[in-house]
C-alpha cells in the first residue's frame, strides 16, 4: 500500500527545502519501508543540493545518514521485520559481489553509491507528488517521515541504542574513525595530520587518539574550530591563513619532514596535493575521504610517489556497512567510542532549512534533525 | 693516491661518450675505491644524459649498476678490504638515519639519491680531467675502470658470484623483483598489468610469476617485446596501438573489470593515470617505479581513489640495499631467480656508445659493459 508522509522537497539545486506531503509506494521485492527517527545533515547533502551538475534529478529528497524503525517489508525479505530499529545505508552490501565476497572492499557492486537519484533495482522512484517522481538521494532519501530503501541499504541495531545519536554512524563518525582504524591503521606514537575539521575530520582525530597517536595535527580556516578540535584529540590547531609560509612547509616543520599520516577531510583536490606534501617520505600515507566540490582531478608530483608517498581512498571508512555497524553501536554503548559531541544542534523537522544553513556558514557540526513522532 | 684510469666522459648531453684518461682522488674518510668489472646500461643513464635540464654538471661520467672488486678504503672503512666484491648502489644505506633505522622505508637521508654530481659528503667530486672537476651521476660513475664510492654506496656480495651477471642486480632487476614482492606484496592468483616491458618491468614479471600470478598481462607499443615477454612470465602482451579503445577499457574487459596490480615502468605520468585506471576498484593497486622525462605531474580523478585504489612508489623495489641485496645474489646463485636471460648484449668497454644506440632504438634489454681487464 502506497502512504501519503511529509518530505523536504528541494525543488531546484540551491532552493529552500519545502514540506510536501507525497505520495510513496510500498516496498518492492528485497526492499523495506522505514519511519525515520533521525536523520543528520551531512555535507554531502549539502554539496549535492547546492550542485548545478544534475538539474534533471530535481525535484528531489535528500538525507542519508538516519535511523529508524521498520514500517514494513517487501517480498522476499527475511532479515527484517517490523519495528526492527536500523541505520540506512548510502552504500550498501548485497553479501554476493566479487567486492562483498572478498575481505578486501567495501564497496558493493549491487548496491554501491547510487548518483541518478533512482533506486538500484528498478531504476525509478518510490517518491511522487502529483503523479510526478520525486528523485532519491543515494538511494535513502531520508529528509521525509517514511522512506523506502534495499533490504541491503540497511542495518539492523540494538534496539537500545539512542536513535537521535547513532544515526551519525550512519555516515560521518563511522567514515573519521574507519579511516583512521581501517583504511590507514594508524600506529600507536605516530604523527597524523588532518585537513578539515567537520564531522568527518574530527572523527579521524578521535580514531588517531584512540589509537595512541603522539600528535595529531588539526588544519582549517575556520579559528573557531580550534577550541572544539582539542576535545577530539587534535594536540595542534593550525590555521593556514595565519602562516606565510605553504601550510605543507609548515607542516614539515614541526614534524621532522612530515607527517605518517595526512587525511583530507575537505573536499578539495588541490588539498589532496597539499596532504602529499605535508607526509614524510618512506611512508607517508595519505587518505582521501572528501568529495571534491569542483575540480576532479588530483595532481602530485610523481616524486611524492617515488620517494614513498602513498596516496589512497577510503569510501565509508573501509566498513561493511551491514557487517561492521552493529559493532560501532556496540562500541558507543560500551562508552569506547564517542558520538554526542558532534551533535552541536538539534531541530525539528520543519526546520531543516536552519540545518542547511547553519552547515553553509560552518557554524555546526552535526545537526540532528528529529521528525514527527 | 691519486690514480689516472680511462673513464666514458659524456661533455654534453646527448652527445656520445669519449674515452679519456682521467685523474681519480684516493677514496676519502668512509669512502672506497672500486676496480669496475661490469657495469650495465640503465635507462635512467640514458634518460639522464639525453636530459637537457642540468648542463652545468658536465662533463660526467654515467653508470650506476655496476659490480666490481675493492681496490683501496679510505679512513674509517672497517666492513671493506681489498679484493671484496660489490655492487654499487645508487641509493646507499647509512644504517643509522630514521629511514634507515625503521623497517619501513629503503630511503637513506644521508646517501639518498644524489641529483647534483657530487659525492654525498662533501659536494665536491673525485674525477678530474686537466684540474677541471668531472661531475659523478648517482653518486656512482661507474662507466670507468675505477671509481670512488661512500661506503654506504656499496654491498659486499659473494666472491663466487658471477660479476658479469649480478651487476643487474645492482639495479634494474632488483627494483623489478621488489616492486612485485615488497612493495606491492603479490598475492597468489592476482592479476597483474606491466606498463613497459624493459628490463625493470620483465623483472616486475619474473616477480609476479614466481608469486603465482595467475595472469600477467604486458602492454608496450614496441612489437618486439611480445615473445622475449612470455619467457619472463607474461601471459598476455597487448599493443596499445593495435586497439581503437583505450588501453585501460580493452584490460577492464579481460579481467572482470580491472587489474589487482599495475605496475608502470615506463616513466611516463600519464602512463601512471592509465594504470591507475586499469586497476579493479576495491583494491587495486597502482606501483610507480618510472621516472617520467617530461611533464612531471601525475593527474588522476579522485573518484579513482575514493573506490578504493592506491598509488604507491617504488624506488629500488624497497628494498634496503646494503641490507637485503646479497641474499638476492644468493637467491641467483641457488637458481631461484633468474638474471641472465636479461642480458641481451655484451660489449667491451670502449663500444660503449653502442649500448646506449642500443638502448635508445630499444633493441637490448641489458647491455653489460665489460671493463678492461
Amino acid at each position: 500500500m502506497s502512504i501519503r508522509c511529509k518530505a523536504a522537497v528541494a525543488w531546484a539545486a540551491g532552493e529552500a527545502l519545502v514540506i510536501e506531503e507525497v505520495e510513496l509506494s510500498p516496498p518492492q521485492p528485497l526492499e523495506i519501508r522505514i519511519k525515520v527517527v533521525c536523520t543528520s545533515l551531512c555535507r554531502s547533502d549539502l554539496t549535492a543540493w547546492l550542485s548545478q551538475a544534475q538539474p534533471q534529478i530535481f525535484p528531489r529528497i535528500f538525507g542519508h545518514e538516519a535511523s529508524g524503525i521498520v514500517e514494513s517489508v517487501g517480498e522476499g525479505v527475511t532479515e527484517f521485520e517490523l519495528g526492527d530499529h536500523v541505520l540506512t545505508l548510502f552504500s550498501g552490501e548485497c553479501m554476493r559481489c566479487r567486492p562483498c565476497a572478498s575481505r578486501k572492499s567495501n564497496i558493493c557492486h549491487t548496491l554501491g553509491l547510487e548518483r541518478q537519484g533512482l533506486m538500484h533495482s528498478d531504476k525509478k522512484t518510490r517518491f511522487s507528488l502529483k503523479g510526478k517522481p520525486i528523485y532519491h538521494y543515494c538511494a535513502v532519501s531520508s529528509f521525509s517521515e517514511y522512506t523506502v530503501v534495499h533490504s541491503g541499504c540497511a542495518v539492523k541495531i540494538s534496539p537500545v541504542a539512542p536513535l537521535d545519536k547513532i544515526c551519525l554512524l550512519s555516515c560521518g563518525v563511522a567514515a573519521g574513525l574507519g579511516a583512521a582504524w581501517k583504511v590507514a591503521n594508524i600506529s600507536e606514537g605516530s604523527t597524523v595530520v588532518i585537513f578539515g575539521l567537520g564531522t568527518v575530520g574530527l572523527s579521524v582525530a578521535q580514531g588517531a587518539k584512540l589509537r595512541g597517536a603522539s600528535r595529531i595535527i588539526g588544519i582549517d580556516t575556520n579559528p573557531e574550530k580550534s577550541e572544539r578540535a582539542k576535545a577530539f584529540g587534535v594536540t595542534d590547531f593550525l590555521n593556514p591563513n595565519d602562516h606565510d609560509q605553504p601550510i605543507q612547509q609548515v607542516i614539515s616543520g614541526i614534524t621532522d619532514d612530515g607527517a605518517d599520516y595526512a587525511f583530507e577531510c575537505v573536499g578539495d583536490t588541490g588539498m589532496i596535493t597539499v596532504a602529499l606534501q605535508s607526509c614524510c617520505a618512506g611512508w607517508g600515507l595519505t587518505v582521501t575521504l572528501g568529495v571534491p566540490k569542483e575540480k576532479p582531478d588530483i595532481s602530485a608530483h610523481y616524486g611524492l610517489f617515488l620517494s614513498g608517498r602513498t596516496l589512497t581512498g577510503s569510501l565509508f571508512g573501509g566498513w561493511k556497512p551491514k557487517s561492521d555497524l552493529p559493532s560501532l553501536v556496540d562500541m558507543y554503548l560500551k562508552k569506547e567510542i564517542e558520538i554526542d559531541s558532534y551533535i552541536t544542534h538539534n531541530l525539528m523537522f520543519e526546520d531543516i532549512n536552519e540545518a542547511f544553513e547553519l552547515m553553509r556558514e560552518g557554524k555546526c557540526l552535526r545537526c540532528v534533525i528529529h521528525m514527527p513522532k
